[in-house]
């Protein structure tokens, strides 16, 4: 793989050696909207959408639904362009729900996922209609029992208004991943195991249900897989499942979600994740499994995050402080870093970049790319080979699109990036970069938080 | 060591087994804030900063300084505290340097620390009068003169108005703790090596300069320290090199910050780590170090951060959903988790909590605390032995007053947790809970946000 291959479709660099995005110029932006900015091509997050939608299309003969995993990176604009698309969306938490509905989203095409949702938000998504519940744990049927109960009216009571969930089943299949990415392992905090009769049990109580219709399975084995072939499996599990539970309980799968987690290379010596081969994989093997187990056909939901906004996005850092260390290596610090990407230190990826302002120039040097906070685990790329840079060239990190966002923080008290969606030479800035007054918001002794509470001995 | 040596200084648990923090039970603060909520006990925030101070005074002879570090935590209401107590303050960052300001602190009193500060930061500092600029390369040394001389007036170019600065300087000493927590090494970004002649140069630069004025040498080998002897070391280190470069370049040594980084146990079975103990030890270093280099006594600064608001800061979680996976492990979820505590999955720090509601009843079984958020990296404390808990239980995580909030993220969109200062039976507001609306607050589709911005093709 070439490195132009991580970057955004309409992603391309001038005879001058200045990269270009959306038909914007990459260090015109930056001067612009400031840095570290995050820019997305439109184009790449459409064609990324399509590509899941032509893939089902093509390869599974049921009905069929792409649901976009919200945690990857979700703001307003992003949820309108979902709806535009014509995706359904997950969620786990009130948050992500209230989002969704601020920006217009139809809510019957959400599907509320989460191992610990709260009395609270569940009573937000069935007050606001949200489509699917996906029910992770014993403790949340029966609490869902009890507030779709006490919202039944008489009117509602008809068999086809009953509240639809899923069940989320835990499969014990280990995906070749970073452990904290694994989820569909028997020692997981998510969803009902397979193994000892409990998904059995979940499945007869939810079944028995006078307020709940449950319609269909869920599993999600974890995330950036690049094989398939725990993605078939875990679909063979529901399935079985389902075929078993059929001829013992009556149950008819309606809805069968083998989750997300299709991968992204972020690096030149990543492999491949064509999203056709994953889509071409589940579906088949659904289309079989159904066979095998007399099922007919389910209406087959995947459920992409990263691998529709990761490739879309792109972070781009100035160039600040270089250091060599004789003998070691040099340092080039950037004006980013952990705040707003903490993945290199969390799951220890290894990241790639472009020198935006001078990408033709040949390759002189090998350097460690860190960022600006006052923590050694404060690094961004280790050991990349690049032109020479000096303070205040751009450097630009493709696959920025997920997870950098979502997780980014206030560390140092640095200010959360601008977001700008680049599409046919003009920029829309999205989200705008934090200041300072932002960072006292919430606090009891600003002005800008006039109230402040005390409550007496007690 | 016990659990309860881990909590401030004002708990206690009461007859029927509830905890208090500051004259306040742990479950009415739940109640009436919410949780996760983050509770700060000012006794012992002051007591700690009080600790700082007095040992310093009974070991050191000579003027000494105790600067609170403030990434790991700051908010408006702690900047006034440090200023109560007579600290003084570091910064790394223009956020943590408007904070400071907002509340009023005396910014002579401030360091500014940081590898990569930017050229607005930097006159930020200066034209804010801000008392120390912790220098750390050879391109910010540059960039400072240049900025120093545009601000230099003819009124101010006597030499007790240049600029006053510390070098900060790499020696190569290994710190026995997280490799992400290590700074001091010769393989870091921060500081001049002392090797290769590298901090000699830097020296040299400085005292040529017209603008500036070299009044101090700092360096800090990182974070999450229980031993003596790496901080001694680097007193020897600074004070040997200041000792050279009086005799080599009439270099004269007026303060000394070997920075901070002393530990604070997590757990009961970490080692304990008095506040005492440090400060005697690095004392004892300079007073020894000075008479073996034949230096005068110089301002000894040191850096506390994670060891004056560790222990004064307590994280309260409600005990949600409870999955036991026959054979495996039980899992108890909480309503919080990585998105206000990263520290477990990004360091794998092992915290310990207690039952608030429930202490006096007896540990019933080892359970593994996870959060509510969607990756398997959302744990918090692997293999407890606890009280059976139930849903709607408390539990209160001790030593949560540094390095959480400041790393907080919004991920899965959660909302950032209030903050509560309790002192004498009264409890204080200091940070609200984010709110769903502060969500979409940078949003350019927001009705909060209605300026948008669009710029032509280029």
């Amino acid at each position: 793989m070439m490195i132009g291959d991580l970057f955004p479709i309409t992603a391309h660099v001038d005879p001058e050696g200045y990269l270009w995005l959306g038909g914007c110029r990459a260090d015109v932006l930056a001067r612009e909207f400031g840095t570290p900015l995050y820019v997305f091509d439109e184009a790449t997050l459409r064609e990324r959408c399509r590509r899941y939608k032509a893939a089902l299309a093509a390869h599974y003969p049921g009905p069929s639904q792409v649901a976009y995993a919200s945690k990857a990176y979700l703001c307003l604009a992003l949820v309108r362009l979902l709806a535009e698309e014509g995706l359904g969306l997950d969620v786990v938490s009130g948050g992500e729900l209230y989002l969704a509905r601020q920006a217009g989203f139809p809510l019957a095409a959400v599907h509320f996922h989460g191992n610990n949702k709260s009395a609270a938000e569940l009573e937000m998504a069935l007050d606001w209609g949200v489509g699917r519940i996906v029910v992770d744990n014993a403790h949340e049927l029966a609490l869902l029992e009890r507030l779709a109960g006490e919202r039944a009216r008489p009117e509602r009571s008809r068999r086809g208004r009953r509240l639809a969930i899923w069940l989320r089943l835990s499969p014990d299949i280990d995906l070749h991943t970073h452990t904290y990415n694994k989820t569909g392992l028997a020692d997981s905090k998510f969803g009902f195991p397979l193994a000892e009769g409990l998904a059995e049990q979940a499945l007869q109580a939810a079944l028995a249900s006078p307020h709940l219709e449950l319609v269909g399975l869920h599993t999600h084995l974890g995330s950036q897989a690049f094989e398939t072939e725990p993605f078939t499996a875990a679909v063979e599990a529901l399935l079985a499942f389902a075929g078993e539970m059929g001829r013992k309980h009556g149950f008819r799968l309606q809805e069968l979600s083998p989750g997300g987690g299709w991968g992204v290379p972020y690096h030149q010596d990543d492999p491949p994740a064509q999203i056709e081969e994953y889509v071409r994989a589940v579906s088949l093997a659904t289309v079989e499994g159904c066979v095998r187990h007399g099922l007919p056909l389910p209406r087959l939901i995947l459920e992409p995050g990263r691998s529709i906004v990761g490739p879309a996005g792109i972070a781009l850092y100035t160039v600040g402080v270089r250091k060599t260390i004789p003998g070691v290596r040099t340092y080039v610090s950037v004006d980013g870093g952990m705040a707003d990407n903490i993945r290199p230190a969390l799951y220890g990826v290894r990241y790639t970049a472009l020198a935006a302002t001078k990408a033709h120039q040949p390759v002189e040097e090998v350097v460690t790319v860190v960022g600006k906070y006052c923590e050694s685990g404060d690094w961004l790329i280790r050991d990349i080979r690049l032109p020479k840079l000096e303070p205040g060239d751009l450097l630009a990190m493709p696959v920025a699109g997920a997870y950098h966002l979502p997780m980014a923080s206030n560390y140092n008290l640095a200010l959360r990036p601008a977001v700008v969606w680049v599409k046919d030479g003009r920029a829309r800035l999205v989200q705008r970069r934090e200041s300072y007054e932002d960072l006292v918001a919430r606090d009891a002794m600003s002005p800008l938080l006039e109230q402040t509470y005390t409550f007496g001995s007690i």
